[in-house]
C-alpha cells in the first residue's frame, strides 16, 4: 500500500487519528457490551458546531442508527459529537431499537451539556439484541469524562468488532501561502464487507471551514473510489456509515468547488479513506491477502467497476488465491458471467505486471515465476478489456480457512 | 428430498439412469485424462436419429463444445450420440479448443460409423488446457467397444471431477390407457454451482415421440426450477450444457403442448432435472447441508427468485448454518440487499416449519430447540415477505472448511 503522488498537496501525519485534528476530542471506555471486556463505547465531540455529511447503507433492513443519523445530517441541524458503541448492532431490533438510539443521544446530550440534536449514534455488532441502556449510560458518562486530544487512538479501538487492527490515520492538506488544515479518521470493518457499503463504520473529522454542499458532494465522490470500491465478502451490512465533521478551527474557508482549496481537500480526503477502507481489506476476516484488482478497456467505468466486482467477490478466485494458484480461468470466468460488454477473445490480463493472459487464452509461465508472484502478501491483478475507456480499481482479501471460523462460530 | 406429490403420473425406477431408456447405449473407459485414473471418458448413444435440445451457460467465455453444440442443436440437424470427456474443460482454449472440439466428432462419427453433424461433444474439468487428441482418440474407441444398454451408471461416473457421488435416475411416466414412456439421465456438478447455468452437465434420454419445438420449452420451463434454482458458490461456469435426446422410440406422440401427454411428459421431466439438480447441491464442494430456500409474497416470480439467491449466496448465511448458529440477522441482512421491494418490518423467517423472525425481529425460542432443528442435515428455510404473489424456491449448500481446502488446492 505505497503512498500516491501527491504532488506535495498532502503528507501523512505521524501517529494520526482523529483527534489530530485541532478541536476534536476523543473519549472512550469498556462498558460491557464485548464478552471480551474490550472498549466498547466511545464518543468524539468538538465543541464547535460541525458541518457534518454522511453516507449510508443501502440495505433494506437498517439499523436505527442509521434511520436516525441520516434524518438529522439531512437537517443539517448541526452536529457537535457522536457516541458510538460496538458489540451491539442496534440492527433488526424494531420500535424498542429506535427508542433506544433517541434514549443514547438524549442521555448524552444531558451529560454533555449539548442539545439533543447535536448528537449522532452509531452501532456495530450482533444483529437482533437490545442495547442494555443501563450500561449505556454509563459507559457515555465514562467515555465523557476521559474526552481528551490524544484520545483518538483508543476511540479507533473502541469501534471495533472481528477487526484484528485498529484504522486510523490524519492527513495534512498543504493550501500554499502556509495555510494547512488537517483531515483525520477512524474506522472499522473486517467482514460483511460489500460496497453500497460496505460493513464499516468511518468517522473523520476535519477543520476545514465548509459549506454543506461542498462536503456532501466531496464525500460521495471520495466514498466511491474508497469504501465502495472494496469487497471482503460481498454481503452487505445494516449499519455502516461514513460520517465526516468540519469544525471549521482553521479559519480557512474550502470556496467554490473550482478553486483550489476544494481541490486540495478532496484530493487529501479522498486519500484518507482509500487508506482506511484499504485497511479494512486488509484486516479482512482470515484474510492472508491484500488483492487490487484493476480493470481498464471497459465500455464505462461501471462496467469496470461491476467486472472487478464480480471477480472480487468470487469465492473460487478468492480460494485460489489463497491456496497461491494461478488459475487465470476462474478471472476468466467471473468476467464472462459479469454481464459486461466484451470480446473473451481480447482480453488481457497481468498479475503484478507480468502478463498471464493473452487474447483471453493463458500463456505458459514459468512456475517458479508464478509461485514468486503468487507469494506475496500483495497480489496485484490487472485486467484490459480493450473495449472502452473505462476503468475502476477494487481491493479485496482472498477466502481462507480462518474466515469460516470466524463466521461460522460467531455467536459461540 | 422427499418425492413430491404426482398423482400416479410418474414413478422412479429403481437403479434408474440414462440407458433404463429404451434404444439408449452408453460406453465408458479411462484414457488418461483424470490423474487419479478415474473413468473420465463416455459415449451415450442411440442409433435413432434424435430431436434434441439443450440449454447452455450465458457466461461469456463459453467452452469450445457449448458453441459448437448449441450451433448443431439450433441447426436441428439430428443427433445420435453425445461424447463427453472430464478432466479438460477445453475452455479459453482459443482455435486449436474449437478445431480439437471439431476433431472429437469426426473421431468419433468414423469410428461409429454415423455422420459426423450427428456428433455432439462436451466437456468438463481444468479451464485453459488443450486436449491431448490422441487420448481422446483412444478413449472413444474403447468407449464405442464399451456401449451397452448397461453402461448408463459408468457413464455417469465418467463425467464426474470434483464429484463425490454420482447422479443418474429414471422415471416412469403413465400416459394412461397402458401406455409408458421413460426419461432417464445423468448429472455431474459440485462446485462453481450458479444459475444460468450451473457448473454442471446433465445429459437426458426419452423414448418420447416429440416435436423440437415442444422439446425446447419442456426442457426451458423444467430447467428454470430445477438446475437454474441452485447455486454452491454463485460462480458460473463456461462449460454448463443440459442435452435432452427424444428418439422417439416408444412411437407414443406428445401432441400439442395443451394435450395431457405433453403436460404429463413436462412433470415427469421436471422432476427428473429437479432430482438431479438436487443431488448436484447435495454433493456441493464441502457442503454439510442441503438448504431449501423458499421465498413466497415477493411481488413477483423473479423478485422472489432473486431474493432467494441473495441469500443462497450470502457467504455471512452460509458459514452460519455450517456452524449451526441462529443467525437469523445474516438471512436479513442479505434480503435487504437483495435489492426486492419489501417492508422490512413486515417478513416473517420460518426454520423448519418453527417462526424464528416475525415482522423482520427475531422471536426468542428454546435453545435446545434451534439446535436441534440447526443439527439436521437438511435445512428448510421459509420466508414470507406478505408484499405480493410471487414466490420460488432455491437450494444450496452451507460453505465450509473443506470447501476452502477443495478449491485452494484445485491444481495441486
Amino acid at each position: 500500500m505505497n503512498s500516491e503522488k501527491n504532488n506535495n498537496i498532502y503528507e501523512t501525519l505521524k501517529d494520526g487519528t482523529i483527534t489530530s485534528v485541532p478541536g476534536f476530542f476523543a473519549g472512550s471506555t469498556s462498558c460491557g457490551l464485548k464478552y471480551s471486556g474490550k472498549r466498547d463505547i466511545c464518543i468524539i465531540y468538538t465543541p464547535e458546531t460541525s458541518v457534518c455529511s454522511g453516507v449510508f447503507t443501502i440495505n433494506k433492513f437498517q439499523a436505527a442508527p442509521v434511520v436516525f443519523d441520516r434524518e438529522k445530517i439531512h437537517e443539517n441541524c448541526g452536529v457537535k459529537a457522536i457516541v458510538i458503541n460496538s458489540g451491539i448492532a442496534n440492527a433488526c431490533t424494531g420500535k424498542t431499537g429506535m427508542e433506544n438510539t433517541v434514549k443514547t443521544a438524549k442521555i448524552a446530550s444531558d451529560i454533555m451539556g449539548i442539545k439533543e440534536h447535536e448528537v449522532l449514534v452509531s452501532s456495530t455488532g450482533v444483529i437482533g439484541t437490545q442495547l442494555p441502556m443501563e450500561k449505556i449510560e454509563s459507559g457515555i458518562k465514562k467515555s465523557y469524562a476521559a474526552l481528551d486530544t490524544e484520545g483518538g487512538s483508543s476511540a479507533a479501538e473502541a469501534i471495533l468488532t472481528t477487526d484484528l487492527i485498529k484504522k486510523e490515520i490524519a492527513v495534512k492538506i498543504n493550501l500554499g501561502e502556509g495555510k494547512e488544515i488537517i483531515v483525520g479518521g477512524i474506522s472499522k470493518g473486517s467482514g460483511m464487507i460489500e460496497p453500497n457499503m460496505a460493513t464499516m463504520l468511518a468517522f473523520i473529522g476535519t477543520d476545514a471551514k465548509i459549506s454543506k454542499y461542498l462536503l456532501d458532494k466531496a464525500l460521495k465522490n471520495a466514498n466511491q473510489v474508497s469504501f465502495n470500491s472494496i469487497s471482503v465478502d460481498g454481503c452487505q451490512s445494516t449499519n455502516d456509515m461514513v460520517i465526516v465533521m468540519a469544525n471549521g478551527n482553521s479559519g480557512i474557508d474550502m470556496d467554490e468547488e473550482t478553486e483550489d482549496n476544494y481541490k486540495k481537500f478532496t484530493a487529501g480526503l479522498t486519500y484518507l479513506m482509500k487508506y482506511l477502507a484499504k485497511k479494512i481489506v486488509m484486516d479482512g476476516e482470515g484474510a492472508t491477502k491484500f488483492i487490487e484488482i484493476a480493470v481498464s478497456g471497459a465500455s464505462d467505468d461501471l462496467q469496470a467497476k461491476t467486472s472487478a466486482l464480480k471477480i472480487a467477490n468470487s469465492n473460487l478466485f478468492k480460494t485460489a488465491i489463497f491456496g497461491q494458484d494461478l488459475n487465470w480461468g476462474r478471472i476468466n470466468a467471473a468476467l464472462g458471467a459479469s454481464g459486461c460488454e466484451m470480446d473473451p477473445d481480447n482480453i488481457d490480463i497481468f498479475l503484478g505486471g507480468e502478463k498471464i493472459v493473452e487474447g483471453g487464452i493463458g500463456i505458459d509461465i514459468e512456475k517458479g515465476k508464478a509461485k514468486k508472484l503468487l507469494s506475496k502478501k500483495e497480489i496485484k491483478i490487472a485486467i484490459n478489456l480493450k473495449y472502452g475507456k473505462g476503468a475502476w480499481t477494487v481491493w479485496t482479501s482472498d477466502l481462507s480457512f480462518d474466515y469460516i471460523k470466524i463466521n461460522a462460530l460467531y455467536h459461540n
